[in-house]
């Protein structure tokens, strides 16, 4: 049984979860503790609790029960005075109110919805992430990252995390048991990287003897890795992690051209392999074709953008199960 | 085993199954469709569905469950967007909207609560209850009679259900299933009324062989019961079933001065017993210390008035084990 973390959190990581529970692997999903968009910053910021939208998505995506439970927590209201929110997430704080503790509001979901696997905090103490562009100008905040209200064609110089959290111990157990260590797929910035930034977590990592695989994004993300080629994701991952990877995935197939309008509407394009320089990073990368024939709709009262290209959960499974075994 | 049928839902109605549970009964309860206060009022203004308040109340009454799962559904937020909203009025909501049915959403979080028994809407379809008072105003919805925003000294003459729904049919082979019929504790014009203007149902009661027993509130509500002794509650459920009832059932013990005063400031006072009169109503009234020596707080964030005094949960069930045995 090859002990699999996964390091993101979000739609990317649902995805992936999905295909993997076709194999016989024990899956940790570390998240993040900065996010605050959409119906997870409403409650983290009216409750005080943990950010729970990325933990439902893991968790439903860990979940091997009945499917009206998996719908419960994926429920999104999309009218009145809880438009915008899933039940899952409302359900999660208040599990967290109730306990007064992350992990055990989350124990007691997993256990409503009969997971496997686990879902790991990347810290127990919020945060909040900034980005400093380059210029200097500073963002303030996940979501505000996500999806700025001005997109500058400038990039992102550097990620703070503030108050400087240390790290969950789970996680850092979970990543010294790992086989194989996957950062996403999911945003660069606002995903998987704010993992790294948490103390402890990218020195677990460098220890760690598992493999490092980088699932990187099908489209770029404009304001966030605008022009980005595959390199750019490996050699900014690298650089916060201080340390290798040894695998990058990557889609190749194009997508079709009226989807590419409608992306290119948002200045986003398909992450393109730059093979010259991924010699010099020493990563071996693997490509192949990974997107879904499925085009993702958004569902009512989300108040946050979702890509609606997304992996194919079976042949990222199938492709990352070839590599470590 | 004994087919207890409870007709009431709300705050008493849950008592009154925390007693029950304690005997090899079969328990089943018959909620009203008309209930528009508080978070199950929004949510069902918002969303359309089956006013979620007094199922949730009933289906913890009735669960056997983990403490966490109960404590989930009764869960009551107290601060942002979700102020006011129990997580288990949330959830049963969410479960309508996934499943487009209301007893496939009982079914389900009485699965999730491990419920024994059952919880009956009355009717399968949403309806608006009008009070007319004495000198012939109109009061519409409940949450309006129940809590008005003038308190007029003048009685209810007449309620109405609009539209003029059918009973649930579930709802109907329960009463005719009932080894004994109990009415309350819940409050007299909106909890427990409401439920026998339903086509069908006080048909239904009239025609069962079931024992047909009234608990009698501890405490008048002004506005509503005002004044009201013992022969007003069994005269006014009469009158509405169009049969007679077999037993009410009256607290004698006179609570503490100091929450008379505080009931007093909302012109409430104590249920008296008028003997004479009862005897001319050929009801068998049965006297006892009811009274829970708890004094009930409210949870913050509940947007409704509660009652601070409440039956005893043990005693009340005792009692009505041996009426019934």
């Amino acid at each position: 049984m090859k002990n699999i973390v996964i390091i993101g959190g979000g739609t990317g990581t649902f995805t992936l979860l999905l295909g993997l529970r076709k194999y016989p692997s024990n899956n940790s999903v570390i998240v993040s503790s900065a996010d605050d968009g959409g119906s997870t910053g409403i409650l983290r910021k009216d409750l005080g609790v943990f950010p729970p939208g990325d933990i439902r998505q893991c968790l439903v995506g860990l979940s091997y029960t009945q499917d009206e439970m998996q719908k419960l927590f994926n429920f999104r209201f999309d009218k009145g005075s809880l438009a915008g929110h899933t039940a899952g997430n409302i359900i999660i704080a208040a599990l967290e109110k109730i306990t007064g503790n992350t992990e055990k509001a989350i124990e007691i979901a997993s256990k409503m919805l009969n997971v496997r696997g686990q879902v790991l905090p990347v810290s127990l103490e919020p945060a909040t992430l900034s980005a400093i562009l380059e210029g200097g100008k500073k963002i303030v905040g996940e979501h505000n990252i996500d999806e700025p209200k001005q997109k500058l064609e400038v990039r992102i110089k550097k990620l703070e995390l503030s108050p400087n959290v240390r790290a969950n111990p789970k996680a850092m157990e979970a990543l010294k048991a790992a086989d194989v260590i996957i950062f996403g797929p999911g945003d660069l910035y606002t995903s998987i990287l704010p993992n790294l930034l948490v103390k402890g977590i990218k020195e677990a990592i460098n220890k760690s003897k598992a493999k490092k695989v980088l699932v990187t994004n099908i489209m770029t993300k404009f304001g966030q890795t605008d022009g980005f080629k595959v390199s750019n994701f490996v050699s900014e991952m690298e650089k916060y992690l201080g340390g290798k990877l040894d695998v990058a995935i990557v889609n190749n197939k194009v997508p079709a051209a009226k989807l590419l309008k409608r992306y290119g509407q948002e200045k986003a394009k398909p992450v393109g392999v730059d093979s010259g320089i991924l010699k010099k990073l020493k990563v071996r990368v693997v490509e192949a074709n990974l997107l879904s024939d499925k085009v993702f709709g958004k569902s009512n009262g989300d108040k946050l953008k979702r890509s609606f290209l997304r992996h194919d959960s079976d042949k990222l499974a199938k492709l990352i199960w070839g590599i470590i075994n």
